[in-house]
């Protein structure tokens, strides 16, 4: 009767009495020793005693660390890159946000009409950064500004932020075209039914599409309510009724009384196609789309 | 007996029974009239009722807009582009801060060892806008790296990212020179004594540099301090030394026991500056640094 013992550093072959007799590849040992077990459980901590050797030692630290760097180089995958991308068009959206409102109050020093004529920040900045005073005075059929008469280099310092500010715009629609193309291949049945910020933030929310794939429906109905959803069992409030899936087209295009329905029925096809994605099934995520919108129109 | 009127319309002699009998220029109108007095403060009801008169009305409606208009125009001073431009400066900090924290992030699962040796948020921005993986792991001397093995797809959107954010650094930068051409013309000895950001910031909090200019100098030490201040007078803490001149290289420099001297000592001094800025002094704000700098050295 031997046992058979196996760790990172190979596989070794232990006589009845724990004292070590062979080592080498699995399938030799097995033929060399027709009568191999695998050592017991609770037998363990006597042959544990012969790895403190140095020789092995050092064997096992290196082994150790090489696996350890493999592990962690594979453990980015793309579940992060595109909860990265999507925090990331957070953080644009949080700081266009600022910084638009802060060129609207100093160009108003400039030209305090504009500001009034066009709400949409973006297009907003849009302007401001193509076009000087007197064609935008024409476009919104403006004669008289009270705006100070700056000279050039007092609104040039407010074109140079401005322009800043549209870059940061284009960029988040590069960030979200990126997300596109990464999702495309990851996780197109959810992409094409959640849609491409909606899609990111349910993955960023559950922090992998594993995670996401294994959730029930009801959970990620809720997904970004979670406020909400512990007020309402805290205090009895209304419970609620959508987290991020809110910004879906079908529930911002349904009617009021039926959003909860709505929101019903797309987070059961959403975890379908998450299940879909995840275990690389076919795509059936249009399917499941034209038939929600048959349903609620 | 005749009595005068002036209003933006023009100047208008009535008669004892407060008929109109006249108008025209002041200086015209006292040649003519002799005995014109300026009507008394409690008589002016009695005569008000003719302005309501339409032809009055319009002109007096005209008139009072072109005035505001100019006044709203003129309101517009160096303060108010000082105070846009440092709050900017204030918002930029913050959203550099926070871009670069996500970039930092992001990167990381590509070079997660870069994060380490490089501390300062701009120099990583700029080294990874400028550099690729190769010449940065050569640059920090690392063999092996943990990080992913990503490809170039997803490499370039975190570059796109610390791209635009180098560019808001230098937009700070840009702001900074402008700030300093306004207040060299605008408050040469403030400027000189306070350093550019500390300086507007004064102004900021002021409103203006004419509030700054007649504000006591233990309040411009403080100023910045508010909330320290207030908790001092509520709760009995200890009251604070100073405000944003905190940031002034004089009390950055002076040894800890001492800085609360040299904040008393510096508030003085700027507050001199300030009152030569406001009422067009000379320039002695070179002086007093260096007196400032011998004392406390």
């Amino acid at each position: 009767m031997v046992y058979l013992f196996s760790n990172i550093l190979g596989n070794f072959v232990f006589d009845k009495k724990f004292k070590l007799v062979d080592e080498g590849s699995e399938k030799e040992l097995r033929t060399k020793y027709p009568d191999l077990n695998s050592l017991p459980k609770d037998k363990i901590s006597r042959i544990l005693h012969l790895f403190k050797d140095k020789k092995y030692y050092h064997k096992f630290r290196s082994e150790n660390i090489k696996l350890t760097k493999k592990s962690v180089k594979e453990a980015v995958s793309e579940d992060q890159l595109i909860i990265q991308t999507i925090a990331n068009i957070n953080e644009l959206d949080k700081v266009t946000n600022l910084l638009s409102k802060r060129s609207r109050e100093w160009y108003s020093l400039y030209f305090p009409e504009l500001s009034e004529n066009i709400e949409n920040h973006e297009s907003y900045i849009e302007a401001i950064s193509t076009k000087n005073k007197t064609e935008l005075m024409e476009e919104i059929n403006i004669k008289n500004s009270f705006g100070a008469d700056l000279n050039e280099l007092h609104v040039n310092e407010i074109v140079k932020l401005s322009e800043e500010v549209l870059k940061l715009y284009k960029l988040r629609k590069k960030h979200e075209e990126y997300l596109q193309k990464v999702m495309q291949k990851y996780c197109p049945n959810l992409l094409e039914l959640a849609g491409i910020t909606t899609g990111a933030k349910l993955i960023e929310l559950a922090k992998s599409l594993k995670r996401l794939a294994m959730l029930p429906a009801s959970t990620i109905q809720l997904l970004g309510a979670e406020k909400a959803l512990f007020r309402h069992i805290k205090t009895g409030s209304r419970s609620p009724k959508y987290g991020v899936i809110f910004q879906h087209p079908l529930i911002q295009k349904g009617k009021r009384n039926e959003r909860g329905k709505i929101a019903r029925s797309l987070a059961d096809k959403l975890s379908l196609c998450c299940r879909l994605d995840y275990f690389k099934g076919e795509f059936k995520a249009k399917e499941y789309k034209e038939k929600l919108e048959k349903k609620f129109q």
